[in-house]
């Protein structure tokens, strides 16, 4: 007897869920040459979920002799191109920056002859977060790549939450179109015109089994309470799975304010290229790079 | 012998300041005509700093009779007009909300003959935030009123910020420029650029005393962890004592995330008018409209 998979809710089930069904998964690591990358690679490494081919130094190379797979470069630009050709060629399903400048290792995955953003995908940047006075994860975008997304981006933004809330199990996530008010205001903020086609896009069917609603404010997408409050109805209910920030500003200050104030575990990709890039910036904790491997080998595995 | 006066660290120290001081000021309170409004005047009244006069129904008129004044109103745009013209002619020096429309209030404030936005002044909101994981007050603007601010309007928010924090007894308060990096970037965020100037302006001593820095993001402006993990040096050091964010987007998700996720007590009230205007929204608890007459009272006595 089968049971029905339920969607998994946070990291620790996340974890579980890889190492229940015996996930294995290659994750090509570019220039692992700082404590941080390389904590968290070991961790992933043992967990067994992970196997990390190490694009790196001579040093490197000696240290994890016999443990892992290692490809020696010269420096972090020569590491960068030649992780990025592992995803290419199907080798790795996963990428990781290292210690490198994100602007080096962006320079290798979008090359236009060796990279590996495929022609017409846009290239975006997801969190899932774990807060700790919410009940489920939730997943936002964008935080750190599009400035002032376009329409043409949100919709490819909701594509690809949808799909990773669909790969967490979630079988019809709720996905909010943040704005400062609940009111479509044509004038100052013209997006908000935009989510009402986004709306009927989803209704539509375009981003497959999905409530897309908005604009709603953050505390009337993750409050019911909130919403009554306001005397507000919404099919989101104040249970939102996902955000969608009308700005880069909104949804940083959103990552920085959870993870700074409230107790927060996160977890990052880039979507829209041919494998999730894991991309941990300088403040991450190891815990929250080894989140984001898992949540980049959850995404390449399920369907 | 006086001890120097220490700034105010919280709410609690707030309104013990204002009792010790025995301090008394008036507020004008537009049609109370909900438990909520009632219940937060209630508690100013009762604790004594701030008397209030109360324009609204007859049923409010016979309830409070012999406890406050009160002024009787037809309708919540006509007790709008006259608790205006209580600010105007000096009556009260402080104007709060009750259950009216915002926007029916603000065509009371802003009216060019009656109102009281005197010519050139630019009308903008301002929070003040305990949150419980940082170790003092957070000043912030604007979360509500300016969409993208002018770099005009980007000097009164730092003009109108620095003042609220020396009234709280800070000397020289710490102001960062939130954006969602620290570099200038003249291409995508051309508000990066003004921020230099500002910066300038701050040194050349046009906001009085206080450090202006950026563009620092959330946690950066807010943690010398994070400053020192990024290997950044700032005057601001991680102990901001206020924060001007880029956009309305951005200031109302962290009041909002800083309201849901993590334990914050806050206030607000609008600045640029000839009193500050308190502006409850209906999410408020009644602590937080309480809050926010004990900070406009502070704005209004201390020079």
């Amino acid at each position: 007897m089968t049971r029905p998979t339920k969607p998994i809710e946070d990291f620790n089930q996340l974890v579980e869920y890889l190492n229940e069904k015996k996930i294995q998964k290659n994750v090509a690591v570019a220039w692992p040459e700082d404590e941080h990358t390389r904590e968290a690679v070991e961790m992933a490494g043992k967990t067994g979920f992970l196997k990390p081919i190490l694009v790196g130094s001579k040093q490197t190379q000696e240290k994890y002799e016999g443990q892992f797979e290692t490809i020696l470069a010269d420096d972090p630009a020569d590491a960068s191109a030649k992780a990025v050709e592992l995803v290419r060629n199907g080798r790795t399903q996963v990428l990781m920056k290292g210690f490198v400048n994100t602007d080096v290792l962006l320079r290798a995955v979008l090359n236009k002859e060796t990279g590996i953003l495929p022609k017409g995908r846009i290239l975006t940047h997801v969190t899932a977060a774990k807060i700790s006075t919410y009940h489920k994860l939730l997943f936002f975008t964008d935080p750190a790549v599009i400035p002032y997304p376009t329409q043409e981006q949100r919709m490819a933004q909701i594509e690809y939450i949808a799909d990773m809330c669909h790969k967490f199990h979630i079988p019809q996530p709720k996905i909010s179109l943040i704005h400062c008010t609940e009111k479509v205001d044509e004038r100052h903020f013209p997006f908000t015109e935009g989510y009402m086609e986004l709306k009927q896009m989803a209704k539509d069917g375009k981003f497959g089994n999905c409530i897309v609603d908005g604009p709603l404010d953050l505390k009337t997408s993750c409050s019911a309470e909130a919403l009554n409050a306001k005397k507000l109805e919404s099919p989101i209910g104040g249970e939102a799975d996902a955000l969608i920030f009308p700005d880069i500003e909104a949804g940083n200050v959103f990552y920085k304010a959870i993870t700074l104030f409230a107790q927060t575990e996160t977890a990052a990709v880039l979507q829209g290229t041919l494998a999730p890039v894991v991309l941990p910036s300088r403040g991450d904790t190891v815990k929250s790079k080894f989140y984001s491997l898992a949540l980049a080998t959850m995404i390449s595995t399920e369907k």
